[in-house]
């Protein structure tokens, strides 16, 4: 596996070498200090591409100014084993000052799919997702990259993103890896302490009783979500952030599970912040 | 010529195929109406690429609600025999429809550069460029796009945003082409009665009257600016909207000629708004 620190040039070099290969590449974006869930992503593109790039970057321009950044965790030499093991083909792990210069402004804004559930409650976010994405696509060039499902609005901006700029790249989502537990994989999870841990299996079970409920043929999005909040509410520990149903695809506002929708909620388990979500009345593909 | 009326996939296809002969791609962003000024950068890139794509493409988004877009000359038969004449390889045609969905939420924002001068008057309207930019740099994959410095500070906003978002594109600035008596070569000329095409002389006339100045050791941005505002008032059907004195990289303030910088101006006569600029102090290439 090359890696490569920081310099755009290499990587592009790097990335020509492979294209005379006549290969497909695709590109896993990652923040770094990787767990199961961006190994299935690695796995998925390894088996649908010729070759894999991962990027490692902590992007300061998706934090507020009150959130994580300083403390996200780190652990690049880790994470290059992981990769390595992985059979990645190129590591990508800028600075900060690689990416942005200090006079850095334009910026990508998505105004619809953005706007509710994290987008609200984190003003900016999906704005620094959307420029730093489209920076990466711009310096690698996938012909696929590869998103979590875990982190479902951001898949669902990217995709929006992708086809309103009309970018020559295929999106693919893979689905949320959780603990024996339940618990959704997560680099923050290193954050929680042992009683976190427990209230936070609170997320999954919330959700998966509310599957439950819709299964027996409960179609009420009110209904739905009074549920997953009633669970959450058990928990002391928890502070909900907030519970909805949402259409999947453009993440507008249904009342009734009709098309396939995302039942998503965002708590406060102590200082840190956990997301989780489930698709319900998908489309068997 | 080949000249695609709407399909992006089309279009990308064409592309493909002529990549394939390993050809390098000029592509020139037009509103149609083709003038001198278009032509000298369809010759541009056809002295520097094996194939030219013309877009030819009203952009509705660029456009605030009170300005020109239905009113817009356009004449696609015409400009379709001048670029033939020229030897284009592509010309591509859209309509609004062919590049925004009904639900377009995405945008791309330029926060620095376009802020002041037409940035200030005509709000939305950097957006609306970058925006179709980005798009037509992601549906053609040019290696080098060409613009003109009428409109310069499109052309530095540009710069600026392929700068940051890391485009793999070479953007090249192209002289402002004139009338024998001065004026700026627009679309827009069409607009004028004779007597406000003879009042629109003085914009050039102010600029070379500031110029000379400048040549004969003025170096204030006041006094140079005062000087094209003052001449550009002799003509009463002139109502001036800015005249300015800014850097030419980053169209920051200025107050003296000490680096290169753009003497810059936009005018009302009568219902047609014009832009015109002259470069002082410029490094020699």
């Amino acid at each position: 596996m090359l890696r490569i620190d920081g310099c755009i040039d290499e990587l592009r070099k790097a990335v020509r070498e492979i294209r005379n290969g006549g290969a497909g590449i695709g590109l896993v974006p990652t923040m770094g200090y990787l767990h199961e869930g961006h190994l299935s992503l690695v796995r998925k593109s390894r088996a649908e591409n010729t070759a894999t790039i991962v990027s490692i970057f902590v992007n300061p321009t998706q934090f507020g100014p009150n959130e994580d950044f300083d403390a996200y965790p780190r652990d690049l030499e880790r994470d290059t084993r992981l990769l390595e093991k992985e059979g990645v083909d190129v590591a990508f792990c800028p600075a900060p000052g690689d990416l942005y210069t200090a006079d850095h402004s334009t910026f990508v804004t998505e105004e619809a799919v953005s706007r509710d559930l994290c987008g609200a409650s984190r003003p900016g976010h999906f704005r620094g997702v959307c420029t730093i994405v489209l920076k990466l696509f711009n310096i690698v060039g996938p012909d696929r990259a590869y998103f979590g499902e875990k982190d479902f609005q951001q898949l669902q901006v990217i995709r929006r993103m992708v086809r309103d700029l009309n970018l020559p790249v295929q999106i693919r989502g893979c689905p949320i890896v959780r603990e024996p537990d339940g618990l959704a994989l997560s680099s923050r999870n290193v954050y929680l302490s042992a009683s976190e841990r427990q209230a936070a299996l609170a997320l999954n079970l919330s959700l998966k009783k509310a599957r439950e409920q819709f299964c027996s043929g409960e179609k009420s999005a009110a209904v739905l979500v009074e549920s997953v909040r009633k669970e959450l509410e058990k928990e002391e520990t928890l502070r909900v952030e907030y519970v909805e149903l949402r259409d999947a695809a453009d993440l507008s506002l249904t009342s009734k599970v009709e098309k396939p929708v995302v039942l998503a909620l965002a708590v406060r388990v102590g200082k840190t912040r956990l997301i989780d979500n489930t698709i319900l009345n998908e489309v068997s593909s």
